[in-house]
């Protein structure tokens, strides 16, 4: 089948996706097509840069540059129409694409003649409680910089704490996933963090712990042959790594990581490389699927749909000799779209598509510390420094564009005579509404402490405790619906009661400048929320303390009591 | 006067600020204090960092790489004991600052014996409405960082906008205030938007404005001879900055820039250097003050207070050889330092205390695109490239640390063969409910945009327009306290009506997540809404169209019509 030509109107290819995969195919889309043609290449992506995905964990621990990963897009894809944008929507029936608004509420509607779904995956932690607040993601380079930015920001604070209990939660770190990325991002962080105590002069390296949960009994166990897994089991425990084996991260609370084994982690920093899903609109699009990724065939197209071809780690490829399926790697995504182009060309043309076809060069992973493992072509294995100067040498390599090289090569030479400095880069501010989740017995808040925020119970239940010479006393249950710590934030003093979960909780949290501005703008909150003082104040005076007290209420069900 | 010293407790040095005055301070008292001897200095800054001020425009064009500015603390102060926090109050009853909540909701109180007040300037948009909201300040890294993002950003968009006005809007910049901040600010954005502009291949260097205002009838003329200055004055025309002389901005709306002289210029970027007031903590004290700073005598100390200590922007320092007021730059800031030291030490030990004395060693501006002015000691006074090769090499020479200069050396050097790249770093997330701000005349929303925020108008007025056949309709007006655009939000349609301002108005807009978070969580807020979208439906029902389609209502007077 041809796509239908006007001999005119150009013929519009569509990829959506600036990864290994999309920006690839516009890559060798734009070596293939022949210049002046008549087809017009069109790429979204979210972001304005290409990521150089296998180089990540570096930038935690920045013995990379935090450009030194990424190339503009502009710059690798002179030719390409790029759209800096979020994907909204796609209708198989218009062929149109429709994306997010930029600097006016206005959305860009595309439409397309070939569609080029290379969405990649997103590291999706909805539907889990706990993981989805607390859990930091890491997939994206916002990911690696904000891990970066709370490791150093843990470690200054742990500097300064000086209730032991306290340092040492700031300095217990878990990783959880054994995979490449999980392994890469613990050895990275150990490093790191190792590096910032010792530099305080006033942490002991004692006091820290790095923990990496996998469930399975090696690391890496999926990925590389026995005498390799365990030989990068071997180096984490020695470079100080704790691993636990044999379970999984179950969620995560403000305080805490809870595996499913029933253990509880005290710790502020939880880092979640799994699960990695395919990007949400995948699910939306009416395509056969298998394990969510959209099924194509050898020729990377999807069935029954001459216009639609998916590549990359939102896709399922068999691969032509063998017909298993691709494994989701950079080197696999370079692969897919470089058939890809020679097949959506040879369409254009009316020539036969050919088949997916490759075997994989090798396996490589950062072990941190200038050490790795790896798997080359021919069965060959290697470790240690040996398999670490290849595995930098490949990326460095394959990075796209010579000045590219000549930096990061430059920059790497420098970080080997000079380590890189640590400093927290915050831009723009934090959110206004969060969610936050809680798990049995976790105090969302301590009678003394500053309001800082106002909470509404979404589900589960919290307990107000009143301590009183050193006695704890419940003095109300509060359930979904209900909302405290408002008393703080409206008085401006100190929380006059703790609050402590009793059941799994999830919660909105208002931080105090939104909640000030919303509570004096808005008249049904402030009316409420007046009308709640004023009852509080009349019941303390009355001697009936408790809902003053416990700086807590229903807000559905007001004059109930205090729950 | 001698502090009191028990001959057990250390004697607590304080600083207060991480800028010039506050690091050199700890670090030339940690030269002279005796090691191991019975002073104790602690330094509380909100960011881990210092930065090198005089290049944080050169981060916007990126010709400097981004940490290449910022030294950590740390690494500058081994021996000093640093707080990453704000500064919440200063009790100088109880000598004792508080500083804001870390990890957990909790003050910390720091006791002192000296205090030394480093705080700095403010770039304060607080009672200017419209700056506070539009405009972007220039004055740390995190504005730096977000100037830049937002100029890639605005390219960008240029660069697939179809309407010639809406690019034309995207395309002029504007910057306010004619000293060496805005002028080095304007420089380098007109080198770096040009450079992106050229890049895009898709526009032209002829749709670009750079426009900087300034209230004098030359750039730099408080700061530089008139040669000079009409020098800087000529460098900026030649490279295509358009300058607006002997005016000032007066206010921005989210779609112009608004000056003294009536001009509105449509605009998305408006970057303001000026006013740049105290740090706010310093009106709070109780202090001689004289323009908002704290009087001091020209041995740093603070009148009548033998422990309270002011240096840097924060002071009104006198030149002990001419009673002059200090200007308030890097090189006298640093020099205050050294005496400061010097006389804290005295004062510890019962010397006597010296006078602060210093006339400058020069004054230097960058113009951008290798060219500069400077004005040495003896006369003479230099322009162009010979300017600019020894403005670099000055800062360069005071970068602190031998690292930072092989480090930033390098990265110079490779500039100038590899041009830097241009990507956009997001970092967290936008703000949740944010204040904006519109002239009359200015638009919020058009009918068939897409619904993104809800607006609460805190006061001003606005008109509701129904665009039909080409034909405007004014159907309702709104006023303080009244909001609108919550329609679009819960009914996820388009925009029903155009809003349109009719006198300067202030609103909150609160996002559609967070929104939607606090509507459906929120017993009160849900309610009030559905019952309004229930009247809404049902006076359309009616005939009576007006509040549905204006897609607005009051929500004080909720039964009161339209408006």
């Amino acid at each position: 089948m041809e796509t239908q030509r006007d001999s005119k109107s150009p013929i519009r290819i569509l990829i959506l996706g600036g990864g290994f995969a999309g920006v690839y195919s516009a890559m060798y889309l734009d070596r293939i097509l022949p210049r002046g043609g008549n087809v017009e290449v069109t790429l979204v992506n979210r972001e304005d840069y290409f990521v150089f995905q296998p180089l990540l964990a570096e930038v935690v621990s920045g013995n990379i540059g935090i450009l030194d990963t990424v190339s503009p897009l502009r710059r690798l894809l002179p030719r390409t129409r790029i759209f800096v944008r979020e994907v909204d929507s796609i209708d198989l029936e218009q062929k149109t694409v429709t994306l997010s608004p930029g600097f006016w509420p206005r959305e860009y509607v595309l439409p397309y003649d070939h569609l080029v779904l290379a969405l990649g995956s997103v590291t999706d932690f909805r539907g889990i409680p706990g993981l989805f607040e607390h859990a930091l993601p890491f997939k994206n380079l916002a990911d690696a910089l904000s891990l970066r930015n709370h490791l150093i920001r843990a470690v200054e604070e742990a500097t300064v704490e000086e209730d032991p209990e306290r340092r040492k939660e700031l300095l217990t770190f878990v990783v959880a996933g054994g995979g490449f990325s999980g392994v890469e991002v613990a050895a990275e962080m150990n490093d790191f963090v190792r590096r910032l105590v010792k530099r305080t002069r006033r942490l002991k390296v004692s006091e820290m712990r790095v923990i990496l949960v996998h469930s399975g009994s090696r690391v890496l166990d999926r990925e590389l042959t026995e005498s390799l897994s365990v030989y990068a089991t071997e180096v984490l425990k020695r470079r100080g790594v704790e691993l636990i084996l044999n379970t999984r991260l179950r969620t995560a609370s403000p305080d805490a990581a809870i595996l499913q084994n029933g253990n509880r982690i005290v710790t502020k920093t939880v880092v979640s490389t799994v699960p990695s899903t395919p990007h949400p609109l995948i699910e939306s699009l009416a395509l056969p699927k298998e394990r969510g990724k959209i099924k194509v065939d050898a020729s990377l197209r999807v069935a029954d749909h001459d216009d639609i071809w998916a590549i990359g780690d939102c896709a399922l490829v068999p691969i032509g000799s063998t017909g298993k399926p691709c494994p989701p790697t950079a080197q696999h995504a370079v692969r897919q779209a470089k058939t890809l182009a020679h097949n959506i060309a040879a369409q254009v043309d009316g020539r036969a598509l050919s088949e997916f076809d490759f075997g994989g060069l090798g396996k490589l992973g950062s072990l941190g510390h200038h050490c790795a493992v790896a798997e080359v072509g021919g069965g060959i294995r290697l470790s240690g420094f040996v398999a670490w100067f290849l595995w930098r040498t490949v990326y460095w390599w394959k990075l796209p564009g010579l000045d590219r090289k000549i930096k990061v090569g430059f920059a790497w030479f420098l970080d080997l005579l000079i380590p890189p400095e640590a400093v927290q880069l915050r831009v723009g501010t934090s959110q206004g509404v969060s969610q936050v989740h809680y798990e049995p017995g976790d105090v969302v808040f301590r009678q003394g402490d500053l309001g800082d925020s106002l909470y509404i119970i979404l589900d589960g239940e919290a307990e107000v405790l009143i301590e009183d010479h050193g006695q704890e006393r419940v003095v109300a249950h509060m359930g979904p619906g209900e909302h405290f710590g408002e008393m703080a934030l409206l008085s401006q003093e100190a929380r006059t009661a703790t609050i402590r979960c009793t059941q799994p909780m999830n919660a909105l949290a208002l931080q105090k400048a939104d909640f000030n501005a919303l509570a004096s703008n808005i008249p049904e909150m402030r009316k409420s929320f007046a009308r709640i003082m004023e009852e509080r104040i009349a019941r303390s005076s009355d001697g009936t303390e408790v809902p003053h007290a416990a700086d807590a209420t229903s807000a559905s069900d007001r004059d109930g009591g205090g729950g």
